[in-house]
């Protein structure tokens, strides 16, 4: 597309992008955003190297000028975004993307990849933490996410979402997350008895969590660790035991008892074995005595739903005689068709509640915050409207890239992962159950709303006049 | 736990570790391995560099000995596997790693994800390639890939199982897969109107497909497609259109007979909408009149099972005289108990009927290939057994890195792909249907049998030993 628009002279002109998903991840009520830092990243990092020059010269033959082009191309445009932790919901804009046709269509593919995983990673994490409260959260997943990246990339964002720490090193060093582990059955295989391995384990470690079922959980497992931590007493900081296969309602609740009958109350129980969001619901609901999740595979490849399914659309473009023209797509997947303009989200939270009423899409020579009273309705039906008055509209998109220039500077991860917890006060708890939540409202302005039907009638009276010349 | 053994002054004992999964990904009949090319990259490259060393000091700790230990350390050990592009069944070995203890036990994480994903893909991808039989499949997903390096990876992973081209030029650049790929929807909205948007496409591009869903199908796209094409004639070539949304099985049944009354017999229909074996099944069935199929999601994401589960278990360790011991993992999960010892796998085929009987797992100091007549049974209901002779046995570990140094040379990419077609002729067909097919056996020798139930019997007497005593 690119090489059209250079072909045609027309790469230049000045295009507006959004990018938003059509519908809620794992049905949950609310989404974490996640993945501007590796954004930020791509964009500031974003060139065509030689050997990719040379690439599309010798493989697509194309021609010496537009590689020209190519080859000096960086990101010179303007980005706003949602902050990193920042509960996002279907079908508003979450990132905004102001550049040449030429520049914004090529960076498309990049940001929805990094937009679509991260998020979606940060959304089940949030979904876990819903569940577990103030309980521990360990992210195990490297071995099962879907290559290399994702198993960085994923632990980032599960670490927004509500993780505590995670076994990737490398994640751990990349970004400052704390990192936790215990040993695998391996070790105990290598010293072919239980014993042996938990001591020579806590000889090269002060704190010491025991996998307790490589042979039988309670009949050797158990009694071994907490043998090695009565004999070792204060000279090791005896965590704990973890659990990783049979069933761990009633094996946790015999291993709590059997810690607790040696005097071990403050021992914890780490529970790892293919856990999710449901599973551990259910354990806690049967009475389970765990205190320390340790998941993976379901994490870190979003399991149940293993894509977010963001898109990235164009909604306004600049014309032969340099004014914007806001433009839609048409479908008949009515889901699918866009909504025109270059557009603002607020989040509109009433004072009163101190609870969000829902989200607000502005055209961009709106503003919502300076009005007494607007109207919220649904932007399908109608007729379910309300009027809310002493509110605050909270502005969601930020600059990020200013005409190519980095204008943001991204907090803290620490930070980030705090604003999530307080992000979740603004909702009303019907919004946040992992099961079957209220739908959280996304309305569009009137003046947004009007301006979408006005391009669907134009587009409609188009197609008939097409359909008639045929 | 290399800090462990490091401690112990055991790490450089010799161990073995195999890499294999318990169950059939999507139920499938067969699985495609891959992910060879990205582990040998991994282990040659294999070292701590100076940041990670800091970094392990200053957060986690580390003694300055063991440090230099690890900062010296490079994978000096041996790695067997299956080829690239070779059928794969649950419970089997498809890589052997003999190594250090330390050593086999830090790259664990790294095989694992690698094989875990490119398996998942190449199998997923081979499912499709079942269903379209000769038709073409375009690997559309990279918006939708679990990070970049999935994007990348995966896309080598689906041209092995059976795609055909990527609308992902870096993986085109680096593994010389052929590209493809047509607009979206943002280049007519850019021109804002079907005709001039698919003329000035024309002028840029040799081969055309029109996207023809961006206002209505029938009405506008299809028309405005035959409409350039008629006009530029024989200046493009007009390889077809493409359907992103709506009624596929209707609408490619319509599109191809306007195509057909306009002359354009040959012109392609292309579909792309969330399309995977199972909607390519129903479409076919319906009769749609689709030509090639662009797949993005489903495919890249492995949506309906986003994880293989290869597990890294370790068979066995040196001891302290220096001889090997051979270990097993018990569970209370029966599936998760190991075949313990070093072994080798064959493919046991019929000279007869040029077929497959199965895979025969043996003991590393067995040799099938020398004998006549074999027994091959079932390792769990062991009554259902047969006598297998006029067989060929074909060893499938091959040395990849021995002692450190990489032996094995690396088929090019088109000829790894070529074998998984050609490795398929030895199934039979029962074993390729895409629902329920029949379960290619995978048996163990009776030695290698007898040495799994002898170790269960040890550690069942170790069990109730300790047990006793308590």
């Amino acid at each position: 597309m690119a090489k059209t628009y250079w072909n045609d002279g027309i790469h230049h002109r000045k295009a507006v992008f959004e990018v938003f998903f059509r519908r809620m991840p794992f049905k949950n009520g609310f989404a974490v955003f996640a993945g501007l830092e590796r954004i930020i990243q791509y964009l500031t990092d974003f060139r065509f190297t030689k050997s990719d020059i040379d690439y599309l010269r010798e493989t697509l033959l194309y021609e010496e000028a537009f590689l020209d082009y190519l080859s000096e191309l960086s990101f010179t445009g303007t980005i706003h975004s949602v902050s990193e932790g920042e509960l996002v919901f279907a079908n508003e804009p979450i990132i905004r993307v102001e550049a040449s046709l030429a520049e914004a269509q090529l960076i498309e593919t990049a940001i929805l990849n990094i937009v679509n995983y991260q998020t979606l990673i940060a959304t089940k994490a949030a979904r876990m933490k819903q569940v577990v409260g103030e309980e521990l959260l360990l992210e195990f997943g490297s071995r099962r996410a879907q290559e290399m990246d994702a198993a960085i990339w994923g632990t980032r964002a599960a670490y927004i979402g509500g993780f505590d720490a995670t076994s990737n090193v490398r994640a751990g060093k990349l970004f400052g997350i704390p990192v936790a582990g215990t040993h695998a059955h391996s070790m105990i295989q290598a010293y072919r008895d239980e014993y042996t391995a938990f001591l020579k384990y806590a000889e090269s470690h002060r704190d010491c969590v025991f996998l307790v079922d490589t042979y039988d959980t309670l009949k050797t497992g158990v009694p071994t660790a907490i043998r090695v931590a009565k004999e070792l007493g204060d000279r090791i900081n005896f965590i704990g035991i973890r659990l990783d296969s049979g069933d761990m309602a009633f094996l946790s609740k015999k291993a709590r008892k059997m810690l607790d009958d040696a005097g071990f109350k403050d021992a914890k129980i780490v529970a790892s074995s293919d856990l999710d969001e449901y599973t551990i619901l259910h354990l806690k609901s049967q009475g389970a005595k765990i205190d320390i999740w340790g998941v993976g595979t379901k994490l870190i490849t979003a399991y149940d739903q293993p894509a977010l399914g963001a898109v990235y659309k164009i909604v306004s473009i600049e014309d032969e005689n340099g004014e914007m023209q806001d433009t839609i797509k048409i479908s008949s997947n009515t889901e699918k068709v866009t909504t025109p303009g270059r557009k603002k989200v607020y989040r509109i939270i009433n004072k009163i509640t101190g609870k969000a009423e829902g989200d607000y899409i502005t055209l961009y020579d709106e503003y919502p915050e300076e009005e007494k009273t607007i109207k919220m309705f649904h932007p399908v039906h109608t007729y379910v409207s309300k009027y809310v008055s002493d509110f605050e509209a909270k502005h969601l998109l930020a600059p990020i890239i200013v005409d190519g220039t980095l204008v943001y500077e991204l907090p803290k991860l620490s930070k980030i992962k705090k604003d999530v917890q307080e992000n979740l006060q603004l909702l009303w708890e019907e919004y946040k159950r992992s099961l079957n939540p209220e739908a959280y409202p996304v309305d569009l302005s009137q003046k947004c709303w009007n301006n979408k039907m006005l391009h669907i009638d134009e587009v409609k009276k188009k197609i008939a006049e097409i359909a008639k010349k045929d």
